[in-house]
């Protein structure tokens, strides 16, 4: 990470750190303590300062924002590991397992309503188009949680509809994020429009660059164990790319593969079978299709070059991370 | 019901009818659309509209309001229902038992944005009282909940934390709902203040006729089965003012009750252990102190009586009904 980024996160994390949450009832706030202090890239908060400071306003400005989003993104990460029976999330155990899935259920709810609240602190006058986007954003990465589990019990997903889902599930927080900080900076519809589009396709990106990491990436540098998606038979896009240029053949040995029970055999005899199928590469020329449909957004944003370095900065550091 | 609580209702449902919600994913959108039309009384959209019509607003000012409201109080529901893992709602399956859980807490999800989306529709100049208002009940409610969780775990909850309890998991939302009529009604504060605690005070007492009507209601009036609460072993105010009053004997009785199995014997000794300990007339005595708080609220607030009729009936209404 670059120096500005690494201010940038500071500057969240210690918003953060003085986020105060009741103490009682316990049972619904402590497991929002522990799992808002588990870290994470605070990409999202980090997007809205970005924002707002590409117009020109000070970062302070969009403070109430950037929390808010990161909330609402703990929020989405708690009930997901419910839906997807997770033990853990970065490493340490998930909420759902550490209380039950009712405290989860329940801290999820009120996290998400603690996000609201956030939002609701910044300027008045600003609150109709935070809120109008912040609302369709919510309801587009609940349809996009929705159709990753369709998925699960589909065997005919294209890859326009993957790529439909992480734009729901992941992409338009970013685009939101962004968007958010421009509107707190009075930026023109027109300008906060491109740098949306930026956060979007910015953030189907990164969401492949995911996929790729977690067969490919550096075991030293990852962080978790490579082939976790292979190992637990989730149709990422690699998955899907791999099964589009299959023959019978290669198809019968995917099936046969889905059962097999000795994870180490079965995360190498998938990537020989998608190194033949030439999938990583393909999963990196669409990546690298989004990730130039979002510098095309944001080189035609409306600001002095030197004002967007921070954004080039962090969408180079998204793309060439190593976990 | 009288004639004007009827044609407010009719407006509500009217609302809740042309409420649109998009068609996919389905599995996300097909269990709200069942859940939205398995009715209820509808108190909370109600409880809008006549905040505004009291302050001389028509009640088409506050229907998104009035429909946030009780998209809000169906979230609860749905999730309530995961939480206590309830089979049947209005006679009707649940949705985590009609589809499955995940579905369940994921839908309530997007309903409660939607609660907050039909909300912002509201003018824009009202958002930020109206906001914070349901935020906090929002919370409150979320604790509310988490409290009676917590109840089911312990043996000493006093009656004050049941009070406690309820006013956070019912009766705030009763007081928002008149509120945010008031709200939009441009209503001042003091007179705001007051019809809050109305509803408050009369969300209190509509909980303690729910726990009453449970055991003593009138089976042919009622509609579910009389005793439910003591089946479940319920730690409702008729319990806890029973352990309260009970000797050592009736106590030791109490807890052998609580394994029994044979559910009409059961039902019929904890009444019989009730009636003994006037029960029935303590908790209606607390109910009854609950319903004068409110009514003295409602005398104190300062417009032309003839502009309480509404409110007046609502709250007979909800006092002497047997379901």
């Amino acid at each position: 990470m670059t120096e500005k980024i690494i201010a940038l996160s500071k500057l969240v994390e210690q918003g953060i750190h003085q986020f105060e949450l009741p103490i009682k009832p316990n049972n619904l706030y402590d497991p929002l303590r522990y799992f808002m202090t588990l870290g994470g890239k605070r990409i999202r908060p980090v997007l809205s300062l970005m924002g707002a400071k590409l117009f020109n306003a000070p970062a302070e400005n969009v403070l109430h924002v950037s929390i808010g989003v990161e909330l609402f993104h703990n929020f989405t990460l708690i009930h997901d590991d419910i839906m997807d029976a997770a033990p853990l999330r970065r490493a340490k155990e998930t909420v759902h397992s550490k209380w039950n899935e009712n405290i989860a259920i329940l801290s999820g709810d009120v996290l998400m309503v603690k996000a609201y609240e956030e939002i609701c602190k910044q300027k008045p006058e600003d609150l109709p188009e935070l809120l109008t986007l912040f609302n369709r954003t919510a309801i587009e990465v609940c349809e996009g949680q929705q159709m990753d589990m369709d998925f699960e019990e589909r065997d005919d997903v294209s890859i326009t509809e993957y790529i439909e889902m992480i734009r729901l599930k992941t992409s338009v927080l970013l685009g939101c994020s962004l968007e958010m900080g421009a509107i707190v900076a009075k930026a023109n519809k027109a300008d906060r429009e491109k740098l949306y589009s930026f956060g979007q396709e910015l953030g189907i990106a990164f969401q492949i660059k995911d996929d790729i990491l977690d067969l490919y990436g550096d075991p030293k540098k990852f962080g978790k164990q490579i082939g976790g998606d292979v190992m637990a038979n989730k149709k990422t896009l690699l998955y899907l790319l791999a099964r589009e240029a299959a023959n019978k053949d290669q198809m019968d040995q995917f099936d046969a593969l889905e059962k097999d029970i000795d994870s180490t055999r079965k995360v190498a005899t998938v990537r020989a079978l998608f190194d033949e199928l030439g999938v990583q590469e393909k999963a990196k020329s669409t990546m690298e299709l989004h990730r130039k449909n979002a510098m095309k957004s944001l080189n035609e944003i409306n600001v002095p070059e030197e004002q967007k370095t921070d954004l080039r900065e962090l969408a180079d550091y998204l793309m060439n991370r190593e976990n």
